[in-house]
């Protein structure tokens, strides 16, 4: 895509701190980094979001996801890691290019989601979960 | 594992509002939403992180995920989603039990990420980026 950041980046129009790369995928340091170590794997091919790359193309990022993960949490002395992909601008998604945020954590770090969690209120759940059915067999 | 919450809900000792079962998952509704529409995707074999978990297994939760997903924000009018997976406490990982959370987000719900970024200093990033690179190779 002709003026995708992450589309640029891959054919090296824009720098990069690259940390991996193979025939489906980079992997690179975020630039504005929510903690030390936040990583991007990113789809070589261009798809605006999850729900528009086939299963295949998502599976071959997941070794790399996970092998990644595994350095930056050892690189960084981490306690965990948040693993994150955020699918339109509503949620959060600058860059509407397939990637994967790796964001290692440690504890109390003060990284917490400030998400208001509630309860459905009496027959709320069994309507929603209605709704989603019909969605999915449809 | 005798005391996990999501085996308990997998062999029915535990009540959930049910979205989706296959040979490899269930999906069900979070309790405690943050938003309407809140969903996990928990693998059936219990796996404590993604890190534990052979990606052959996680591949067969992406499938799922996307359904779910697209039922997700079909059902709910949403406007994206968030793909959540949390490893370890320090992550917010509160059942140490392999799962994905599906959060549909709605443009303007208030729910931004309040994770301050940052920039690295002056070649902290070419550091960062070699330590991560050798526990990669290691």
């Amino acid at each position: 895509m002709e003026d995708c950041i992450f589309c640029k980046i891959l054919k090296g129009e824009l720098p990069s701190c690259k940390l991996y790369e193979d025939e489906h995928c980079i992997a690179i340091l975020d630039i504005f980094p929510v903690s030390h170590g936040h990583s991007l794997v990113i789809s070589k091919k261009h798809f605006d979001t999850l729900l528009d790359a086939p299963s295949e193309t998502v599976c071959r990022l997941l070794e790399p996801v996970k092998k990644i993960a595994g350095a930056v949490v050892k690189a960084t002395k981490s306690d965990g890691f948040n693993l994150i992909q955020n699918n339109h601008r509503a949620a959060g998604q600058l860059i509407p290019h397939l990637h994967f945020h790796i964001i290692p954590r440690k504890t109390g770090d003060g990284l917490t989601f400030h998400w208001k969690q509630s309860k459905y209120p009496e027959g709320e759940m069994d309507k929603t979960a209605d709704a989603i059915t019909k969605n999915l067999n449809s």
